[in-house]
């Protein structure tokens, strides 16, 4: 399975500017720019895009998780915290706090191994092997 | 620097429903569901969200290694195609296909070079370290 999504830069890097596209056009020629990435211009970044692929991603994987050990899940909201460190342009951490709703039956234990277990191998997760990934869970 | 992104989802795998948001408010509860990442719903899914991350990253990294070789970036246009192999729920491979506006006094050989380090030190490439990552340049 591909997806497809593309980006268009010109010109240097302070005074350059870009835009984002994908498949689904839910991004189309989103402007993104130097500004918008290390300062607070208006336009998306690469890193809150990753953060919301990241929280996606496992927030979905949780749900098929507890699909499989036989619950559904409630209200589950992933806040993704992406930490890119200027000085080494490096994403050094991803935070991942997830609050959910209580499901009947479901130990708080038990739940935070699940929310652990799609922490760990949901794709998204399983491609970031170069960040430190942390969950913080409120059940 | 941290950027913040969040993730919503109520219910099972297939029939649940999810909503993506990002702090620039570029996603907005931007709707993601099974059939948006697996099928052909309308939608965005991780894997775009992700591919429009590497994409913007390595384009404006190439940007900026020009820019301190000395060049002034002309066109630069990159499609990232995100590979996930629905069998073992992994990323495979990200494909990052440039089309480069020539420069003057920029040989094929050194922008090859210049696209192939913006590649391996862009912030998003870094972090994605579980991913094959090839490059293809037409300069």
């Amino acid at each position: 399975m591909k997806r497809t999504s593309s980006a268009h830069w010109n010109g240097n890097l302070k005074a350059g500017k870009g835009t984002l596209s994908t498949q689904s056009t839910v991004l189309n020629k989103t402007q993104y720019s130097f500004g918008t990435r290390f300062a607070d211009g208006a336009g998306t970044n690469p890193e809150e895009l990753l953060g919301a692929a990241h929280a996606g991603c496992f927030t979905m994987a949780l749900s098929a998780t507890l699909e499989q050990a036989g619950y559904t899940a409630g209200d589950l909201d992933t806040k993704a915290v992406v930490e890119l460190d200027p000085a080494t342009l490096t994403i050094t951490t991803i935070t991942l706090d997830l609050t959910a709703a209580p499901i009947q039956g479901l130990s708080a234990e038990q739940f935070n191994a699940y929310a652990k277990g799609a922490k760990e191998n949901c794709p998204v997760s399983k491609a970031l092997a170069g960040v430190s990934i942390t969950l913080n869970v409120k059940y």
